[in-house]
């Protein structure tokens, strides 16, 4: 596999672009080694995770917003101070019923968020 | 090494139990299997996570407050929207400057986070 080696020890959010990843949906990449990843998720209301999957394990924590939250066949609301955990290869998808911002963590390093280099 | 499985999908923080782990420090474990562990962390203003290291990668996500953050010799103060990443075995520490959350995770879980079952 491909070893990414790790971000800087300090990141200051001001100092990092966003990415935008989709229609309301902008991302930054906030700290990482090769097996873990932190990713500040910027929604606005709207905003879609489409569903999907991956084998890296998620946890995820809202800071703020209101999310209706899909993992496998299950959906709930979930709002600031909430949290989920994704096991691998399983399907799960966002909607943003008002903006806010996730906290997505994953293990290993997601080598898809990585640029070229 | 111990295996822990997985904790529910979805953890609604209303319903999860503070623990208090040292003088105006508390926290809540917010999802993990045996690669990843998210922990929900408040301190009070003076609030201190001592100088210490484990093996296990760290990133964490200042959600709010002022922290002041040692990593390894190198000091910097964090707001909310700024992360940190700790590589294994590097020394760490935490004075809180005004109370607020960070959301420290760590890959793999941390065994001694989990009560004895």
């Amino acid at each position: 596999m491909k070893k990414f080696g790790s971000s800087e020890k300090f990141l200051f959010g001001d100092n990092i672009e966003w990415e935008v990843v989709g229609e309301g949906v902008k991302r930054k990449i906030m700290g990482y080694d090769d097996s873990i990843m932190l990713v500040n998720v910027h929604f606005d209301k709207g905003g879609i995770g489409p569903m999907h999957a991956h084998y890296h394990s998620q946890v995820t924590y809202v800071v703020s917003g209101i999310f209706e939250l899909t993992i496998d066949k299950e959906t709930h609301l979930l709002k600031g101070g909430d949290s989920f955990y994704i096991p691998p290869n399983v399907l799960h998808g966002a909607v943003c019923k008002e903006s806010g911002v996730l906290i997505d963590v994953f293990s290993p390093i997601r080598e898809d968020f990585m640029g070229e280099e």
